[in-house]
């Protein structure tokens, strides 16, 4: 595989607050979105934007959304406006010995793009076989498929990203040096989402195991 | 303390898909919005609509942002400017039985208004107070307190709400009735945030004990 891009930077993805914490490559950007199970889609109608909470997938450089077929956020994003796609994760509380110097640690990418509407229905289901293989990989071969009725009912829209830029703080609270001394407790506190033991639904059989896909998901993301 | 009060619905803040999740009371809002850590700031500048991440409070029907002095975000929504605040819990991966039923149990608030820019230095110093001690109660009187110049160097936007809404997944999948008998794991994967043991900074003597405070925030926030 080769090397991953750079973003070029502009007046739209430049990181304008302490831009030491500024990335541009594809790598961080990709590794945000890929970790994510949502983001949240700005987008303006009238003179009001709107940050709307969704599930994320990614094929390639194209940002993938889904959703009701008649979303307001999918059917304005498909018709080629633009938007801004954010990714967001909370990894610490940073607690240092000044209020000024307090942080939060967190991983963000900042996408910019237009959409477009997907409406090959061979093209939509790949959509939702990215999105579930994404968030629960080895589903798609344990579940019913979907219908051509369901297919109608669900609105898929790719959104090239154009320009994205990526913002990362990590470690420890950065004091004044002559802060150091104070007698207050300072590091961080870390965050972290996590997953919980599988709840079956009544209908699923007592006797019947979790899935080994399942547990591995959530294996993978206990504390 | 009296009843609080409910939004007004209006083509702005209602909630158009899955109608049934929508809530419109100021209580159901308030706890998404006091069990946050961040939320996601919509704004508009040249035709480019941004959502940014972002610390959040609340004082009554106010949502209080802050960060740094030249903000891009704070100064534009100090302005007056529209924004749309949302703030999104994700609670768990619904697993159905078939592709189109999968969904995932979240609380979410969004919420409109125009911001207003605090320049009075005991508002913006009451602002500081507000996030600290929700974001780490029992902060405040441990720390430095901010200098004249540090204040200086922080932005603070009181955003009053003239509109919000909820919305909020809870539960099992709901697959169709003729699903129920496949042989396929049906069930709820509850997906929280969580904090971990305090790390201490270097300076931070080996021998001065994790503040109760701050030992009591982490065991709220345990698995």
């Amino acid at each position: 595989m080769g090397a991953m891009a750079t973003y070029d930077v502009d007046s739209r993805n430049k990181v304008l607050r302490l831009a030491k914490r500024g990335l541009y490559d594809e790598e961080t950007v990709f590794d945000i979105v890929d970790s994510a199970l949502i983001c949240h889609v700005a987008y303006e109608i009238d003179g009001q934007p709107y940050a709307m909470p969704t599930l994320v997938a990614r094929d390639g450089n194209t940002i993938l959304l889904h959703g009701h077929a008649k979303s307001r956020t999918l059917l304005h994003a498909g018709a080629g406006n633009p938007v801004c796609i954010t990714v967001t994760h909370t990894d610490g509380i940073v607690l240092a010995r000044s209020v000024f110097n307090h942080s939060i640690n967190y991983r963000c990418a900042m996408i910019y793009g237009k959409g477009r509407l997907i409406t090959d229905p061979d093209e939509k289901l790949d959509v939702l076989f990215r999105f579930t293989e994404k968030l629960i990989p080895g589903r798609w071969d344990d579940t019913r498929p979907s219908t051509e009725q369901e297919l109608k009912g669900t609105a898929a829209v790719a959104v090239e990203i154009e320009s994205a830029s990526a913002k990362v703080r990590t470690g420890m609270p950065a004091d004044e040096p002559e802060d150091l001394d104070l007698p207050t407790w300072a590091g961080v506190i870390p965050v972290r989402q996590i997953f919980e033991d599988p709840i079956p639904e009544e209908h699923t059989p007592a006797d019947m195991p979790v899935p080994a896909y399942l547990r591995d998901l959530v294996n993978k993301n206990r504390v």
